[in-house]
């Protein structure tokens, strides 16, 4: 499938199964119907690809294309959408709209994402229980977001519109963690109840085609993972 | 000067004078020549218009363009470069070299900015003193990054080569609070010995048209302005 790629070289993804920031890398990879090799990385023993294509922070994802190394999955994603434009875009085109799906997308990794290493790795359960709030009030606020695209007529079941956009990759990469934090912690972070839409939403996101097949489902498998770095 | 705004409108910012994230939004308009209304907050007693502009977050910067608000000092950097993009690029326009400002960018402002706020808010002397060894150590990698900018034929004098760009901007709109470092922890943190090619750099970038008259550089009165928020 390689001329999928639009003559773009061949794409390696570096990554680890559970993790959303891979995940969200994946399900952009998936958008744009590129074809990738995948190499499952152990983080307790990183390959020397790996070291080497991300000394700064020895992190996955990394992607490699065309044998130059890109990390950060917001930077990544951001740059398959400007150099497979081709494809189904995932930043809007308009300057205003895109400063806005960056600002949103910031909010979540900083608002949703930096709460979850503090639930994962914090000793005391109050520590944990009070990051799981910031967490769910930080999704209470994405609802209002998500309200406020609809209502601005962008309301196609995503925050991008009728498709997945980069506040919908950046956001939905967290959905299988959501339900370990349920599991983890006793607190259901995306609630119906709470947050109608985005729970909807979710619902919609998980299902996606692009997503389907990407996004962990077995809740008891991650945390097994997931103990051997907090053991 | 309406007319060196392309068309584009009006452009309001509100921000404090000593915020690096003000600056640097600051410097780029400088850069693109755009004429704009500033207006200085007080954040201890925050405007309406601040309050409505960025619910979210309510900080600064905010840059209203035609009446609409965008925050976030990274997004409005970018958003700048997308809409004047007559003038003088920030971001490189290849794609690969884009992602890789952006990769630095974002550890600048993870690295440097905010370990700048444990030195703040710290109050054991000890953790103050860690912050600021975090970031020494960031800068004498960002030397290495810098280097390589040059090696890899980039080397006129900036990251974004023979002029200022996305990194420029972002790591550049700290060298005012460098000093104030220096003063309070006793570190100085941009060295000649240790990392000669960022401090050559640094005197290049405070010196430069766009930063000269924006970047902070008097000392005392930026310990005494931050005095308030410490009290």
């Amino acid at each position: 499938m390689a001329a999928a790629n639009g003559g773009g070289g061949d794409l390696k993804l570096l990554g680890v199964w559970d993790s959303p920031y891979v995940n969200r890398v994946q399900i952009v990879l998936n958008l744009k119907g590129l074809s990738y090799e995948y190499v499952e990385e152990d983080l307790l023993h990183k390959s020397a690809l790996l070291l080497q294509s991300n000394p700064v922070h020895g992190k996955v994802p990394v992607l490699i294309h065309g044998g130059r190394p890109i990390a950060e999955s917001q930077v990544i994603v951001q740059y398959l959408d400007e150099v497979f434009a081709g494809g189904p875009p995932v930043l809007p085109a308009d300057p205003y709209e895109r400063a806005t799906a960056r600002f949103w997308a910031a909010f979540v990794d900083d608002k949703v994402g930096s709460p979850w290493h503090t639930i994962l790795f914090a000793r005391e359960a109050e520590e944990k229980a009070g990051a799981a709030a910031r967490i769910v009030a930080a999704l209470e606020t994405l609802e209002g977001a998500f309200r406020d695209c609809s209502s601005r007529g962008k309301g196609g079941g995503y925050f991008g519109g009728d498709g997945i956009g980069f506040v919908d990759v950046v956001l939905g990469s967290y959905l299988g963690w959501f339900k370990v934090f349920e599991k983890m912690v006793g607190v259901r972070v995306l609630d119906a109840a709470r947050t109608p839409l985005l729970a909807a939403w979710g619902e919609r996101f998980a299902a996606a085609d692009a997503a389907r097949d990407v996004l962990p489902d077995d809740v008891d498998k991650v945390i097994d993972f997931l103990q051997a770095f907090l053991d």
